[in-house]
């Protein structure tokens, strides 16, 4: 058997050891059920019990009062892209976006093919998408304002969230989720894929404000409603159980191990000035993001040309430290140091950098 | 650790021991990448042979041509009863639906809700879905013809598919899919969620024929129209990666372990005949579906009375039989005997009944 590796990936992307050990461990009998977490029915006390946990620990962790409902669905942000649309949307209302990038652009898009008055009140695309627009005016009778909290392949992050009043926000969290404190309050809906700090693909958690319900149009698919979910326990039909039991675990390792959020962000805060701190040091690499605009998540960067990037990332491949290739559509280099991947494994990863700007530089 | 039961649960289901030998042996590294499965990321060649491998031996089990796309999607089925009727609806032409028990109820129902031209064109509502129905008329210019091939709660199947003439055949084959040897030519799509026969719960295997595609409606939001599955592989966005290589390791075993769906079918039509004609040899026990509507995968019963089922499923249960109870919209006993269940689990169940009846008849 290899080692593990360590893992960049940009998602799916890495996860606790110990959560994988305790899946492994479970594999063939769960909780003494005599059946895998994949054969339990769904309608069990043994995956009941799951899913109630896992609802419970993301309130907490999230301090989400009685408002929010937790919600399990399917089909990725993506998949939200469209339904935030179809069930938020108010008539005579304008829906406000700012497009930070590929994903901001694909949920505006959705917005768009549905016939929506979709209004585009900020954007970064003037300068490649590398910074986080500040400045802009939501206006007051808008449905929502939606923002991409963290922008996986341009490597911005919003520091923190915008201003819109009485407008609730509508964030698209896949990528920061857990990563960080922050007050819910201003959001009527904040969503996620689970396969970067959450869990393994196929699962999305979706957070709704029970006032954002009561737009929820009548007819509507059953299964493209958000109250199908609210009013049956995201249990109308079978859900995803095995990625909602890994989303269990990994929230129980975010409070029980990790210790919290506060917690959590202090180990992401040191990971980002180690690496960011090193690329502000020297000039071989270059981060991408403007600063103010960078993202704890996502860290990208380039190397004088293509042919450095490539024999670094394969350099680094060969030195046990995977996922570093920048997203397809912009090249370069990128680290995604999401929850799971430890101050040890920048700290690698940042010995790696120098040695190779020693023998390259 | 307690040991393994005898699984009938409707779904999530038993899977084969081999392949939760094989997901828990590789948890921790998955074919010497360094990572688990749930960390590789779904563009590496890792997971794209899982995805390939999984796709031709779909083709090949049920010996499909070079028309049929094999997508996976998420959602269930239930994401089906909509996503169907919105893609394969033609305007000016009726959709033939035919009614046997709830989840052919709900596909209905969901082509109503888009306010879809449809067409009850048979149903066995009249005898509380005990029977599949014969004899009624398809208009030749219907769209298409939905029918569920097994009833999974009144535990009825086709035991053949109906003739419809040019009109393309649509059927959620959730329950009973990979089961039997059946011809694909009059099939336009075939759905089925992974968790009875195929995989976990968060899966939908969907096959669908090239001349379907050209129906799919230009304006449908992305990921609700199949043709962005089939012109990207099922990778429009990151696919539910783990529940597929649980689908590619299952359709392994059918091909590899037991040699493929004709020898899947004659071990089914054993298990029935052992338990049907035990049922059919005693008057304690009273199968619920007509004879010859009779599911091979889901066997429905009834006890003299709801005591006596009680005591059955308690007494069944502390020697280790599971998910027997009946489902809670219909009440009684029921045992899914899906692929993964083997003969020798059907014959313990039998013997239990025997000795049963012969402490309480």
């Amino acid at each position: 058997m290899s080692q593990r590796i360590y893992n960049f990936n940009a998602g799916p992307a890495a996860l606790p050891l110990a959560v994988l050990e305790e899946i492994q461990q479970e594999m063939l009998d769960f909780h003494g059920s005599g059946m895998s977490v994949l054969e339990v029915s769904h309608r069990s006390k043994w995956f009941e019990d799951v899913l109630d946990d896992a609802i419970a620990r993301v309130k907490r962790l999230l301090k989400l009062d009685d408002r929010y409902h937790v919600l399990f669905l399917q089909g990725g942000a993506s998949m939200q892209f469209c339904m935030v649309p179809m069930n938020l949307a108010v008539e005579g209302k304008n829906l406000a976006y700012i497009d930070t990038g590929t994903w901001a652009s694909k949920a505006i898009k959705e917005a768009q093919i549905l016939g929506k008055d979709v209004r585009v009140v900020a954007g970064s695309q003037d300068r490649e998408y590398t910074y986080i627009p500040e400045g802009f005016e939501v206006a007051p009778d808008a449905a929502y304002l939606h923002i991409t909290s963290n922008n996986t392949i341009r490597g911005t992050q919003w520091a923190g969230f915008p201003e819109a009043g009485n407008v609730p926000l509508v964030s698209d969290m896949s990528s920061d989720i857990f990563s960080r404190v922050f007050n819910p309050d201003p959001f009527g809906l904040i969503y996620a894929g689970a396969q970067k700090n959450l869990g393994p693909a196929g699962v999305t958690l979706v957070i709704v404000r029970e006032d954002m319900l009561d737009r929820v149009p009548a007819n509507l698919p059953t299964m493209l409603k958000y109250t199908t979910y609210s009013s049956k326990k995201s249990m109308y039909n079978t859900p995803p159980c095995f990625a909602i039991y890994v989303v269990q675990l990994v929230t129980k390792w975010l409070e029980e191990t990790v210790g919290g959020l506060d917690k959590m962000e202090a180990i992401n805060k040191r990971k980002g000035e180690l690496i960011y701190g090193y690329l502000d040091s020297q000039k071989f690499y270059r981060g991408t993001a403007e600063p103010g605009s960078r993202s704890l998540m996502n860290v990208t960067f380039r190397l004088p040309n293509a042919d450095l990037e490539q024999k670094f990332i394969q350099e680094a491949g060969a030195r046990g430290m995977g996922g570093l290739k920048g997203h397809r559509s912009v090249g370069g280099c990128r680290a995604s140091i999401y929850n799971a991947v430890s101050l040890e494994t920048v700290e690698a990863l940042v010995g790696f950098m120098k040695e190779f700007v020693q023998k390259n530089g």
